[in-house]
């Protein structure tokens, strides 16, 4: 039997613990950590140490969110020998090179899976991959509310705020839904996804936009040319050198891609003996994501124990990650060279970090501007 | 170091040795099993005997295809605790049972990875999915040279015999293409993901066809009603029950199984906490399907050890996959109840075995017949 804490009872806490209570898995929620106004049961407490203090709990299963107190719960059950599970993006793109000498130096596991794409078994296949591979690029749709949102204004012919509202109404997208919609929340997973699969404390400068000024007219115009919106985390790593970024690409209408439905996930890895390898599902949710944690944990019984390494000293080279762009802007830049569509400026052969740099400058003239990559990758 | 022994030294068994030579994976290739006229270097041999009597050899990864000898070689190894690798699926289909009750014995480890899928992790993948759900169905694309041959037929605009004849030129269909345009390559890799998912040893009985009287004109009409093509085997469970069909199905044209290019592959599964998970890749060549293998002997090593359990004593009930279906065929059945087209009767509420029990009756009287499942399925 492995005797378990959940910290945070809030949608994945509870997935966590409907799962585990309910199944035949040999494993028991032993403590459940909360704010004290919630702990209205025999096992839950609001006493990090009561956990801390229990050699009987092998596994913290952390879902709080945020960054403190859970980095430093974090810290301080890898530096007293218990493993940690977490599905805290955010903490762990901050803290991942932290986290892992913690884990390293006292033996413990640091198991991240549910941090990206939820119930897919995502960051495993990453792994599994570069037992035998080096995996050269990557590219993920990571982010469900992002998806729902285009996929709303694509097939409901909806304006972006209407999509956004019905996506709030639903649960997908937060109050303040920028971590969402400006690309953030896909950011953290497209650094912690860059750091597994290319072994290397991935950048967490890294150039970002979403989808906050895209319009249902943007999508029209791109359709009429055979293309689809979705906003993407992309990684790749060749001689010594990697890049990563996060933006909407422009990719073709019948792709996989394209057609990811509501508020689904799809992840690709490529890698020189196995090819293309694709993984799609829910990557939220608290059974999806209850599920991906729980498998973490019935991964360490069964004896797998990721110890990552961060020291291939890969040089961040934004040129990696060249494409030709489209900007929508009042601001037309002096080295567009042509137009994809009327009022669409074509701006060859960028780097994400100038294009973000060139974005930046449309949106101060003209806050309405969207720009979208135009690659063929993966 | 673990030590291995190839069983043939064709596509797959080369790529095995290529992936474990080339990389620093504490693995070794000690022996290599072929025709006595193909053994050409000091590790290879053509006893069998060799191997077995070889106690460093721990792993035996058949290649070889074919009932026997790969059956006797496979018993012969797993009673001899060494554990099987193994890319057979129609020797895996054909004795899964036994082998498994073979392995079970002895404490050695049968590995099926790269029977199904190729280097797709699908097998991991559903047997991790179901250490916590039931699965409740799955459905693939899970043979590529239909898959390339149905593609060329839409992108290319083709008929079937070209397109076939095109596969054949490229090495994805051999020169007696049965085996997959008939659908029975896919329907042994049905049996063991349905086997492996809803844990019985399932029927060898299952209704199958494929697309040998496919035409362009078929493709043309079903794509007129927004639907593609895709041949696919598919299964269900529940309430002590379980049914697996392989036949061609219609599907959304914007839908992800539509969009599978050229030879690639697409498998689906479905659990209660999980949700839908999707899996893709290359299903067959040298790298791709030797890297599945090289991953079973890694997860061996990793102290992996599927032990498979097919008590679970189901009862096969084709009635769980009734749907419609619609007939292009010269014969029009009395029950038919309208025309998804013109010269496209539709029969309604069959079960897969009727469904086939029909077909047979069309191909008699008109051989150039052609059925395709119209389901809402995964």
């Amino acid at each position: 039997m492995t005797s378990i804490a959940i910290l945070g009872h809030g949608v994945v806490g509870r997935g966590v613990e409907q799962i585990v209570d309910t199944r035949d898995l040999d494993v028991e929620v032993r403590r459940i950590l909360d704010l004290p106004q919630f702990c209205d049961g025999p096992r839950m407490t609001s006493n990090y140490q009561d956990i801390l203090d229990d050699p009987q709990i092998e596994v913290v299963v952390e879902c709080m969110g945020g960054l403190e107190p859970a980095r430093t719960y974090i810290l301080a059950a890898l530096e007293a020998g218990k493993s940690v599970v977490t599905s805290n993006k955010a903490v762990v793109a901050a803290f991942f090179d932290e986290f892992v000498a913690a884990a390293n130096a006292s033996g413990a596991a640091l198991m991240v899976e549910a941090t990206c794409g939820g119930g897919i078994p995502w960051i495993a296949g990453v792994e599994k991959a570069a037992r035998i591979d080096a995996i050269d690029r990557f590219q993920g749709i990571l982010n469900g509310t992002t998806n729902y949102i285009i996929d709303q204004m694509v097939k409901g012919g909806l304006e972006f705020d209407v999509a956004l509202a019905q996506a709030q109404q639903l649960g997908y997208a937060e109050r303040d839904p920028s971590a969402d919609i400006d690309g953030i929340d896909i950011a953290n997973k497209t650094i912690i996804t860059a750091s597994i699969a290319f072994g290397c404390a991935c950048t967490r400068e890294l150039p970002v936009w979403g989808i906050r000024t895209l319009t249902k007219a943007d999508l029209d115009v791109l359709a009429g040319k055979g293309l689809s919106v979705k906003v993407l985390g992309r990684g790749v790593s060749r001689d010594g050198r990697y890049a990563v970024a996060v933006s909407p690409v422009a990719i073709p209408a019948r792709s996989l891609e394209a057609c990811v439905p509501d508020n689904y996930n799809l992840a690709t890895l490529h890698g020189e003996t196995i090819g293309e390898l694709k993984f799609y599902g829910q990557g939220a949710g608290s059974l999806p994501t209850g599920n991906a944690m729980v498998q973490d944990v019935l991964d360490l019984k069964a004896g797998r124990h990721p110890s990552y390494d961060f020291s291939a000293g890969l040089e961040y080279d934004p040129a990696l990650l060249v494409c030709d762009y489209a900007l929508r802007s009042a601001y037309v830049p002096a080295d567009a060279d042509g137009e994809l569509a009327p009022g669409y400026a074509i701006l060859r052969g960028l780097d994400p970090v100038a294009a973000r740099a060139v974005l930046d400058e449309a949106l101060a003239a003209d806050p309405s501007s969207f720009m979208v990559a135009l690659p063929e990758v993966c």
